[in-house]
């Protein structure tokens, strides 16, 4: 018999139940050949006084390798190995040993992509000041739940009809609260669903963008656009931003020489400076698109967070011939573990969109895109967006107190309308990457800042977000990052 | 006083609470302005009289509205309207009538594209014979379910550690999983997790693939690997596929003319025919490799469903120095509806396709990648597999079996090894589309096989998938096929 008390080690502390820790490593054994097809188990008794656990734990154990057709049940024999086994070992068709063909880089050469992206630093900070995230810890997850729940008794039956746009009954609910809200006229076929608007962003720089082309984009600008409009081979034509959002003017000045590719502009809380479009210059870009007939991408990713400002309606909602495309994200409602985002075009650029959709990625995921429509239908997204707007305004203000208290000495900063994010500014003498590097090590993630100077001249300059955090930890947070000075 | 009786709609047989109904079109009539702020609600007794309602239905309804601010509560006069109301109403910029701007096509030239994908036809049929998918029916949703909750109660506190490559605790689970089952040598750094193994195809051709750049691929191929080729630039070399796989002396001959920028291989169940590389070419294939140092992309997708011969190790397990891209997928081992691939590769590799992964899409579905990792880790998967391998080896059996009774005479199909789907052609007289087109009529979804083409000439064929009926239901889907001829 195989000493099975030194083969089989029970951890009592570990998640897995006892029981499955004794099956797994018995087939193990079986799989190395150690227990012979055919080989009878101790019985129940024995088996729990070798690993000194109780007898109905084995039991429980046996049962399971049963189940999984490991061991048979013989009559006064009790319990052996399979004759048969369950599994069909796989054939090698090389006799060598077991190599580590990955260990060393591949030499394929991937210079020519330069995507030059920095790989985010992933570590267990006490604290992480992101980008402007929302607060995941307050999402209604008992109602997501029950939305799982509901959605695997009701599909128990009958495979679900999945679309590579996204389910219907999302997009009709979000058609729905679009319409409400940003002040659209949309139907659920004017709706492609992605894994996060980012995807929307690189699906319309796909449809419309060829080497060469022009597109004008802010400066700064959400870093991520700027590299997805270059991947496809664009020229970037750099509009300047001030605090009344992107300069229309200056857009107009280069329709005058040229028709742009595309525009691709964020009308709320643009990215990074916070700084929202004003109404006037909406009117004004809106008459331009009517003129020269160029393609727009409207990032209005921010749209439902506003706190002392009345929200603007979306230049979508004017009369453009559909030559607007129009993104936003759940993700920023919601949570950075929900990844999903909605891309609004006419049907013949959402059927496209589509199609190239599934080359990458085929479809999303319907289970969830069915449990945030559940979740729409109940009013519960609604209502958990009145809850956090009144909350985050409240973090907001104590942010920017604080800032301005521990730090106030060494930034610039506005204290933004809406969003999740400030845009603060270290004066020249404080450098932003030093102070980041010197958080990091007291436990304190920052960004470098890095990625929101988009021309050669560092901006020394980073987003704080500050809705993910309550105020306790703002505190906390922010006390570390002026010993960081 | 507003007649609430006929404002006021109740539908009982609604999923909706009517509590929640009543709140809802109560925050309606706020919102239009019919319920000024201010104004006094009737009290709960007449409201539910006025609503043949229960009063403590009223009063819940009344709370909601209290919760999110709608109303007020005031000595003596009960509920009114809150002056200060919950939302700030957006502000428009343009005088003008809603208009349908998306309603019409855009004029955008989407032409250069040339995606030619057709839309998969979506529709309420009685029978889906599909492509070849696991049936989503029999997962362990209760484990998925009790795993979701451990997430949010585990997250609850502290914000997760998000990574782009994917959650830590998947890539460690399967990297296990594929050492044990694969015979691969990996760490957890090998791995990226993706939406779908799709996007593993879609990462790796952005990556390796330039405008012009030559890759081999079967004839026939699966019919979405060509079409990602094809939009990074690619030209496609046809390599001909017979009953052992790829033919691998003509990758020979190419090889001795020119050094290929990329192969692509299907080693088990080669969609769309079903046929397996054989361990004689493999050994072949893996020599070439050493001698001409090209890319692989190695996709084996159904690795795990055997039944009548063994898996083969993949070439992935040999000693290719890092030039073999090995791919996979979770989606065809549990549900269609869990969007899970990943791709193996050198570090250096993953890195970068991480980075290109961020500009497409930031990162996966950290939740569903946690709640994976969980069922991993319980054995959860690795029984499943048991159980589903099982249950497809009885359904392929009654399958072909059924095929050849019910329209022997009508095709040419080889009963496969393994995977979830047979590979069947028509004969000449019998068009499949015609076929195909009847069959949508009498309620079976069927393919009209033009995508399992990839030269000029029809095989007139298509890919069947057995796993996701049971029995029963292939007898009645296979009824109605017969019909169709």
């Amino acid at each position: 018999m195989l000493p099975y008390r030194s083969l089989i080690l029970i951890d009592k502390k570990a998640s897995l139940p006892v029981y499955q820790q004794i099956a797994h490593q018995l087939i193990r054994l079986v799989q190395k050949g150690h227990l012979q097809p055919g080989t009878a188990l101790p019985s129940t008794r024995d088996m729990a006084s070798f690993l000194s656990v109780h007898r109905k734990t084995v039991v429980a154990a046996y049962e399971e390798l049963f189940i999984q057709d490991w061991v048979e049940s013989q009559p006064r024999k009790g319990f052996i190995v399979s004759p048969q086994l369950p599994e069909l070992k796989p054939r090698s068709f090389r006799k060598e040993a077991k190599v580590a063909s990955y260990s060393s880089n591949t030499g394929f050469d991937l210079t020519p992509l330069k995507l030059h992206l920095p790989i985010p630093l992933h570590g267990d900070y006490r604290w992480v000041i992101d980008d402007g995230f929302p607060d995941g810890r307050i999402i209604p997850t008992d109602s997501i739940l029950k939305a799982y729940r509901e959605y695997f008794s009701h599909h128990n039956g009958k495979a679900p009809v999945m679309n590579a746009s996204g389910a219907l009954s999302l997009r009709s609910e979000l058609a729905t609260f679009l319409n409400n809200t940003r002040g659209l006229s949309i139907e659920p076929h004017h709706i492609l669903i992605t894994h996060g608007a980012q995807m929307a962003i690189y699906l319309t720089a796909r449809l419309l963008l060829r080497p060469g082309a022009n597109v004008l984009v802010g400066t700064p600008n959400y870093f991520y656009a700027d590299r997805i409009f270059q991947q496809a081979g664009a020229r970037l034509i750099r509009i300047p931003v001030d605090e009344n959002g992107i300069d229309v003017d200056a857009i107009a000045r280069y329709c005058r020489t040229k028709k742009p590719d595309l525009l691709y502009i964020i009308p709320h809380h643009h990215h990074p400076t916070t700084v929202t479009l004003s109404a006037e210059r909406r009117m004004q870009l809106s008459s331009l698109i009517q003129q020269y007939h160029f393609p727009v991408l409207e990032d209005d990713y921010d749209y439902d967070f506003h706190y002392s400002s009345s929200p603007i309606l979306p230049l979508a909602s004017t009369d453009h011939g559909g030559r607007i495309i129009y993104i936003g994200s759940l993700t920023k409602l919601l949570s950075p573990t929900i990844r999903l985002g909605y891309l609004i075009a006419p049907q013949n650029f959402i059927e496209e969109a589509t199609c190239y959709r599934r080359l990458m990625d085929i479809r999303g995921d319907h289970m969830l895109e069915e449990v945030m429509a559940m979740l729409f239908k109940r009013g519960e997204i609604q209502r958990h967006i009145k809850k956090s707007v009144k909350l985050y305004h409240q973090r907001r203000d104590h942010f920017a107190q604080r800032l301005q208290e521990d730090i106030g000495d060494a930034i610039t900063f506005r204290k933004p309308d809406g969003g999740l994010a400030a845009w603060v500014q270290f004066h020249k003498k404080h450098s932003l990457p030093a102070i980041a590097a010197r958080a990091r090590t007291m436990g304190l993630s920052i960004s470098n800042g890095k990625n929101y100077s988009s021309g050669p001249e560092s901006l020394n300059g980073l987003r704080m977000g500050f809705a993910s955090l309550n105020e306790m930890e703002i505190e906390s947070a922010l006390a570390l990052l002026r010993n960081s000075l």
